[in-house]
């Protein structure tokens, strides 16, 4: 059973008519949709418009303040810290990205730490608006706690993703964007979906023991820091997960660990925050701060195809160079449209009718 | 049987001896074996006075200049790209980090490329040094290639470290200190000295087969990189290694990937070098370029604790915060001294008679 196509036209109309029922500005109402389509176009499916309906309820209960009042609270010439004021992070963590940029284009590197905001989509589309620039764009951030830290039973981190986009010039740009686990939870939920188990290493039980049951999360189990467990380096997995929740909350004063308020409106946030929403950080570097511009980037064209022309193991055609996935799909989804869950288009169809549009 | 031990102070005579006697300056020597001292201190043995004779033979060969002119070539308000002049890395990590820490005090934060240095020792050492200013401190470096990028069998990037120091108020920093891959190149060494396997994701054979041989390195094997298995995320584990390589050397105009020169004296440089010696990436934060370093550092406090404090899986007393171990390992060497292996102490009395000195 394949999934219903959808094009991309279509949904980037519907979620934009959303945005615009909730309350957001109309330029907000459109980089939000912006953001939220990248991740389907690039095919990260679990960031994309199937979370839509999920902004909607957290605004519902007043967690999502769809006409923020964004603003640096506090700066230096190569830093600020962003107050998102609760607004959607899909809107608040570009906005923050502009004014690293911009701080980069006068002090060489800008670096922003943002508070009081939400879930911001998929932390590559942020890191790479610094592309066009020649500039090196890095965004991180941190997320309600679904991972145990080697030796815990306890969830204390997100799974905090880090993207990198670093340009080059006849080759397309560097772009790594990962979870500091693992498995993010996007693939858990397609395994539940189709009922089958995890490879061993990517979740625990609720006692810590190992486990491939794809629902164990859902049990009071975890997901795990990258590397699994500890013979097979969980430990710097776990540092990778802290320096971004560090980086995004403590910096700025958002909640950190157990305390990041949960993405899912049905679970209340906890008891005695010790910050403002979740956080975010994101950086720009300006290239020619370090060396020409153009020779940087014919160096990253040396570097991409030395990597990609490396001799492979038996099986498999080329080493992939971080970015090369999500480009090719976003090429064939631009064209041939978005594939779609039914259940998701199921959630979809419901938010039409309460706002009475169609989908 | 056990090692012998040797005082700290004892060691520290021997090798500010050694430099001393390649021709580096006094200043420089006394630099270079504080860092190198450090590692062994830290019980990171690898990177400590085990390599003095590595350092020395590579003078040898004139690949290491003991009177470098280390200098800022390029330079904006927060960036600096530093040419180490070939100098040991144990002394031109530690100038660079000083001048990023100086930009950070002027513009919130400095970043600093280097290019043609050698081996740095600890990138702990290094990001740790911002630490007295209330700033966060980071570093980074490339290294010679053993390294197989997800599906390679080529090895194309080294073990490249990322270190991250964080200061707190009551509790010790987070000093966050890690090889981007499954285990470092050090715990290789010393499962070949006690002629012992890996466990399976460590290492792989020349023709990309798994393997649980110590020796596999040295057989044209590759270590892997975090994560071990494309299942188990080694391509983030990729592009972390890939990340520090290219802020270390193709920001600055250093070796990078393949092309990074070996650490030891027997094998020449590849041929054909796309830069300059190996590279280096430094970064320094001022937390009140953010908010109140008062403020920040009792969150961090708060953090830790409650990290330390989470309940554990059985037969694990506490969950352990980045640099717990290492800072433990220090004030015990500090007190008692530290235990050398006998393979090293016979390397150290053949390099004392070189240069007429007791060992």
């Amino acid at each position: 059973m394949t999934d219903p196509i959808y094009d991309h036209d279509h949904l980037q109309e519907f979620a934009l008519s959303i945005f615009k029922n909730i309350g957001c500005p109309v330029d907000q109402a459109v980089l939000a949709t912006e953001v939220l389509l990248k991740a389907d176009l690039r095919g990260i499916d679990s960031h994309g418009i199937a979370r839509l309906s999920g902004y909607v309820r957290l605004w519902d209960k007043k967690r999502v303040n769809s006409r923020p009042d964004i603003r640096i609270v506090h700066e230096s010439p190569s830093t600020a810290v962003v107050d998102g004021d609760a607004g959607l992070g899909l809107v608040v963590a570009p906005k923050a990205m502009e004014i690293a940029i911009e701080k980069a284009r006068q002090a060489g590197t800008g670096w922003v730490s943002v508070k009081n905001s939400n879930h911001f989509g998929i932390a590559g589309y942020h890191a790479m608006m610094a592309l066009p620039h020649d500039m090196i764009g890095l965004a991180m951030t941190n997320a309600s706690p679904l991972v145990a830290p080697t030796f815990s039973i306890e969830r204390l981190l997100g799974t905090n993703p880090i993207a990198v986009a670093i340009p080059a010039d006849k080759q397309p740009a560097f772009v790594a964007d990962f979870a500091t686990t693992t498995a993010a939870n996007g693939k858990l939920e397609i395994l539940q979906r189709k009922n089958l188990e995890t490879p061993v290493g990517w979740v625990q039980t609720k006692n810590g023991n190992s486990s491939i049951d794809s629902n164990e999360v859902k049990n009071g189990g975890a997901l795990l820091p990258l590397g699994s467990d500890r013979e097979h380096g969980s430990h710097k997995g776990f540092c990778l997960g802290a320096w971004v929740d560090i980086f995004s909350a403590v910096l700025s004063g958002a909640n950190y660990g157990p305390w990041v308020p949960p993405f899912v409106s049905f679970l209340d946030p906890p008891p005695n925050p010790v910050g403002e929403g979740i956080g975010h950080f994101l950086g720009a570097m300006r290239i020619d701060a370090f060396r020409s511009a153009t020779e940087f980037k014919s160096h990253m064209d040396n570097w991409i195809l030395r990597f990609r022309q490396a001799k492979t193991v038996e099986g498999q055609d080329e080493v992939i160079i971080p970015g090369d996935p999500e480009r090719e799909m976003e090429k064939l989804r631009s064209k041939e449209g978005i594939p779609i869950n039914p259940k998701v288009v199921a959630d979809l169809k419901e938010l039409a009718s309460r706002f009475n549009l169609k989908f």
